[in-house]
């Protein structure tokens, strides 16, 4: 059952190109330092704008990750 | 008036690809046993993450459909 | 500080082919009447659909803008 | 205890005249093909608009049924 | 400033005719033993369900009523 | 597509009658200046009281109207 | 992939005995008709009392479940 | 009809055993001087901790009671 | 574990000074009849303008009180 | 009845010194447009941060106006 | 005053028996590598099922401790 | 676009004085073992009571700030 101790934490990212970028960009830094991430929920999606354009996207995670103890993420 | 009559379901669906292509999954799913689908709402968009990248995104939908007789689909 | 005082204003766009497309347009009908656009967030992700299939995505925002005497915006 | 086994589908229903109503049209359209319905609760009231009028008012429902092996309702 | 001192509770009421009779059956319930109520709010709009037919309307409101030492409504 | 663009504000209207007679005070109050109203949105349904009766309804309405040059309403 | 397409509906269950027993009174019910249920997220927790003490305790719940052609739950 | 109209208060229970105990305590406190208790609805469960384990559970509830003129309640 | 068992009562307080006074202003009123105050949460701020100026802040509180039986303050 | 409908917008505001200083900096810019302000609510209280102090607070209000033809506001 | 500074995290427990057993797994995996935890608060219930039987029950909780220089958390 | 990717935690503060100095307090606390604070939005404010007055409030921020490898902050 040990695989449904999750830790959650709360982080954003963003992109100049898409939604899906912006996600990814905040999983990939996430990954940097932590282990095991499992999944993922959009808190926030917004942006900046720019001359009448946006310049990027920007969301906010909810990110899960199982913990060990080299691992505790807390 | 009989346009304004709508059942509303709650679906899910997934992609590899796009947020855009979990709705259309979910929406086809749907279609595949219910006539008459006229909108969607996005309640939740969240994915599932592996070796520190998105392996899919998933989408859960709220589904309005017009009903009729032989399509009530509760 | 002048910069922190946002006027906030609710509108819609929408787009046959992405949410990003979506965002775009709601933000360049703002754009043709307001200056100094700044930053939006997503309130609601819906859509139309037609014989099964995302006939177009709509997107429901807020957008700040900052204000001065001659695009007070409200 | 069987009575408080219920399910809950959401249902819209939409009337020229009242709120009143447009809860009646969505609880008889249900009531063509579900035994049992027991309460209902309003999530939205909406409405559309022409020549500066309402046109019809639209309510979302919940609606809460007991079910038995002939009406699942599912 | 006294007027600005709320006391606020929570009360239903319920009615055969119309959403307004339910509003008004709470607050005169509340009236039989507290003075000076001043303002109302709907929490929710529900009601109960027979035969296929609204059998009565049912409202949750809060109720908000100044207070004196002779009424402290607590 | 150009249909799907909406500016969206908010109103309030009241009634002594009803709450559908408030819902059309607030439309027709904002139909004087605004042209193209399409739909409401019931946010909060809110009274006032005296002697213990309800003196008038008052709603809090999101109203959403297209868009053109001349009636940007923002 | 197909295992992230969900059909997602509402039902309520019982128990006089505590929380979980309610829940898999709600779970039990469902899967009377329906296949492949695979999650539950509890919406309500309530009860009814007499006397002064809890008579039972209902349950509202999410229940999600996988969909093939024959197990469409629509 | 009178059987529709409650009064609805806020109350916290606690046990060290569970939250089904902790729901009975504060129903039993709210039963030494109100009658007519007919309902509760669990607003939060939280809970004190000491040396990392659960030292009690705190429910807060809801809880609907009929009224009439010797049982006010408010 | 009795200091567990709340009421919570709702409450609002005014000052033409702060937000901090406002508050005060309700937690004194409620003390003039109720004993054992122990914590509050502030639900709103609010206020009203004249002139374009704040004229007062006005707060909603939840305010829990512990209970004996000569404070049932129900 | 007339005073019962108002026009309601969102501003924000920010200030070094409070929060109440914040809010009075929101309403004083809708004031220099707009007149018959009467009341404001706080809908989000934020801030920025530099070297671990906070640089200024920010309110996002909404504002309810009074609406006359030469103050449409919209 | 110090008490009152908290650092408050978000973890998931599961437990084949009970949601009391999934909350006490949640905070004793963060009492593996944090002191002073001081309180929880749940904010999601949920579970798998399998073969139409609840296989576990999963809570999601908040949990709060108080932080010194060695015990940051964060 | 570094800047825009945000770790986001939750902690409290309280102060005898006021909403501020409870803001301050926790925004200090964070900043002894984590660099580059940006932001703050407050979650909550509560406080305690005793003898009928405020005896502290208390806070509940969300904080972001941006990392660094150096500063990872999860």
């Amino acid at each position: 059952m040990e695989d449904h101790v999750y830790r959650i934490i709360e982080i954003s990212g963003s992109s100049q190109t898409s939604i899906e970028d912006a996600i990814q960009s905040a999983v990939s830094r996430a990954g940097r330092t932590l282990r095991n991430l499992r999944w993922f929920e959009v808190l926030q999606t917004r942006g900046h704008l720019e001359d009448g354009k946006v310049q990027h996207y920007q969301v906010v995670l909810k990110i899960g990750f199982t913990i060990d103890d080299t691992n505790i993420g807390v």
